[in-house]
């Protein structure tokens, strides 16, 4: 028997506006509360490109042309596995539509401002969407593993390749 | 309720001696018959850069300092998903154990004879290997989807990002 886990299968994406050098924030109000990129879940018959630019389409009304995969963020839950599979893309059309979903509001913001916000106002964003970012805006392709283990004193360990 | 799939998380590594220009090449014979890389599943608790080091030491003898992700071929199972993280690495000490593991015998090959053999010799390779060397060839990071109907006529689908 090979090991077979049960896996929510994601994407996130950075939509970045080489021009203006600003990024698609989304505030999310639902669940996993703050900022972050739009995305979402991948559906059975889809590749992980196509799910990356439907999810981007039904929260931000943006056409992505094309995606960059620029890295891979999982954790095994207690139940199976969670990957969140990252992608860059400067290659859009459309008009950003601010309340496209009900996942919560977007806007174009300064990567800069995002990076302060980081800094300075991190319980802004989303939990460890810091360290998303880190995946991000580092060049190439990255990994992050979370790893937790059952003692809850022990904080979670983050392995980055 | 979020899509969640029974999922077979493996990986498979080139590893590429730069300087002899040769690779390492399994002579796989229990299942999935033929010519192939190194590489098998991941564990829980293990990233998946770590399980590809693990694997490729299993089945060569050799140790990996690091691997590069170069991209990931999935496709979708009666039950689930099936993924295979692929890897590149020259960064690698000891020396080839050609009988380490009983998936099959290993050696180093020149690049070069991989190559006329996919094209000449198609036959020797397990079973779609030749798209998989496409994935490894190629620079940068990519995906491949591999789509197949409930049809039986109709052929595999395979789509490239």
């Amino acid at each position: 028997m090979k090991p077979n886990f049960p896996t929510e299968i994601t994407n996130m994406v950075m939509v970045y506006d080489k021009q203006r050098d600003m990024v698609v924030i989304e505030d999310r109000t639902k669940y996993w509360k703050g900022l972050a990129f739009p995305g979402g879940h991948a559906e059975a018959g889809e590749s992980l490109a196509e799910s990356a630019i439907r999810e981007v389409y039904e929260e931000t009304g943006l056409r992505l042309n094309s995606v960059q995969a620029c890295g891979l963020i999982h954790w095994d839950c207690a139940d199976g596995k969670y990957m969140v599979h990252l992608y860059r893309s400067s290659d859009f059309k459309g008009k950003l539509n601010r309340q496209a979903s009900d996942e919560g509001s977007v806007e174009w913001i300064p990567l800069e401002k995002l990076k302060s916000i980081r800094v300075y106002e991190p319980s802004r964003l989303a939990e460890y969407f810091g360290d998303y970012l880190r995946v991000f805006l580092d060049d190439g392709y990255h990994e992050l593993y979370a790893w937790e283990s059952d003692n809850d004193q022990q904080p979670v360990e983050f392995r980055y390749y």
